[in-house]
């Protein structure tokens, strides 16, 4: 194959044909994408099903943890799991610029590859655009993922009442932390990491054993902050977060007192925020903490009656502050 | 709204909560949208489903005849009409260049509203990314769909028999000269028009009406010679065109000889090909020419033994060539 892409390898004609046979073909194999033709076709999997979608526009494409295509899979199969459905197919578009490494193009579709291996989903249909040198930076991917929602699942960010308890499965921060630091190049001792992986069996596990998980969210773009605030406005209640309980990592920490900003804005790849209800708090975290991508899970606050539509925080020496939803961009192509 | 897009539209708070509210939830308005929440659920439409996907990065944004909105909407509800489905629902990704004005974007927004309710579709789920100035130009838009399979509908590249008639329901070309035509300035006295449309209104009555409907492709990208070529290797078979057959308005056919081009290259995005038994071409002709997307109709070839994988060209003269599969761009970002 050639050592950039082409023009050609867009035009939908005998450059394209190689490119889909040997790249994509190759690691995205599987009987529904084998068939060749204008759209995949699949038996009916339940009775409701699921469809979202996200572009992946994140620079630098690859970053401690991840790249873009790792990101591209984990964040469409999350958005499906966090609405209660079982992922299973998805679609990849791409948009590369022409002279884009091929080889490099071959890692991050292996990338894609290994984790839809990983969450349990198969890539079934996709497209390939090239656009002349400038048009683009590098590489987009566009991924649109189908699920079934699980039996008995009913979640909406509308469900949060008052005395419900919020928790989070592990530290927040990582992913939008790394990337910042690679692009501004600090160096803070190679400890960051994107915390970008599927959430799908972590919480399919969650909920088939503790009934009563009505809410899930995951806080990317916008951070928890952001995710919270969407959730108190949908359910109409305030949310008090405990300042002492947010679990972030050290390196995080310090890099958010050097730079100046607040983890809780910060974007999130592998995390979910959930709503439980008081007597089921204490299984509900059991099941978190037992999965790998669990452990640092902790209650971060909780539904209050108002105000309404608010966030607010109980900070460490006994103060109160508002914190509302992102306004001013922390960094954009984060994602 | 702010009179151009900020990268703030694309963080995930505020600005972003703004702009799909009062821009894409105003235009796309429908009740799966409006849940707000990560995907869009929906009862499981029928037995069987197609889910397909495509990214558009045409240059210019707006041409005679469509614009980018309109074409990422037809261009998906096509792939899922030729793959013998109903098409349902739509996502839609953006990605969006700093500083792009808010009035184009609302024009294109409206252009998609309008040509999803003429294909009978929903746009149920997006999402939006903003790029810093220089990192895509314009604008970039990804639509996947999902149909549900006509019931008895079983169509694929594969099922083309010696002795099959090929028809298309109308003139080729259109689509791609149009826009060389707009890119290189040319003046062909405002006669180029693209032929953008959505066709599975005519290709389901098509379904419906003449049972031996088997093979269903739209010729788009490496226009109808490459299709022809896919349709050729998949199904084993030769193909033979007859030249003096096949549909050619006379500006594309003068704007083809001006530019020294080939219209079996030039892409379409409101063609269909099918290829149809002998005794039901009768049939299948009139029911194409009934709708107004199918007026200029034509039997352009018919399925042959061999050579097998190829398609040649019977010339008005009484020569014969292969008709290869395109190789060198006619034009890049024509879709």
């Amino acid at each position: 194959m050639e050592e950039k892409v082409l023009l050609g390898h867009g035009n939908g004609g005998k450059y394209t044909q190689r490119l889909v046979k040997e790249l994509f073909h190759h690691y995205f194999r599987n009987d529904l994408l084998d068939e060749m033709n204008d759209a995949a076709g699949f038996s009916t999997p339940g009775e409701r099903l699921a469809f979202t979608t996200d572009s992946y526009v994140i620079s630098p494409l690859s970053f401690p943890g991840g790249d873009i295509g790792k990101l591209a899979v984990c964040g469409t199969v999350n958005d499906l799991a966090v609405s209660g459905a079982r992922p299973l197919y998805l679609s990849a578009g791409f948009i590369i610029e022409e002279g884009f490494p091929m080889a490099s193009l071959r890692q991050i579709v292996q990338s894609m590859a290994d984790t839809a291996k990983v969450a349990g989903v198969l890539i079934v249909t996709g497209d390939t655009k090239v656009v002349p040198k400038g048009c683009a930076d590098q590489l987009f991917i566009n991924t649109a993922g189908i699920g079934v929602i699980l039996p008995g699942a009913d979640v909406s960010g509308s469900y949060a009442r008052p005395g419900n308890k919020i928790i989070i499965n592990g530290t927040i921060g990582d992913h939008g932390m790394t990337i910042m630091a690679r692009r501004s190049e600090l160096n803070f001792n190679n400890l960051l990491r994107s915390d970008c992986a599927p959430l799908n069996g972590l919480i399919q596990e969650l909920l088939l054993d503790v009934p009563g998980i009505r809410v899930l969210r995951d806080p990317t773009r916008g951070g928890v902050a952001t995710t919270l605030n969407e959730i108190a406005v949908q359910s109409g209640v305030g949310i008090a977060l405990d300042e002492d309980s947010l679990p972030v990592q050290g390196s995080v920490k310090s890099a958010c007192d050097i730079l100046g900003l607040d983890p809780l804005y910060l974007a999130n790849e592998g995390k979910f925020l959930t709503v439980v209800p008081q007597p089921q708090v204490e299984a509900a975290l059991n099941v978190i903490r037992k999965h790998p991508l669990g452990q640092d899970a902790a209650v971060i606050g909780e539904v209050v009656d108002g105000p309404v539509g608010k966030v607010y925080l109980k900070t460490g020496i006994g103060g109160k502050r508002i914190v509302d939803v992102l306004v001013v961009d922390q960094l954009p192509r984060i994602c």
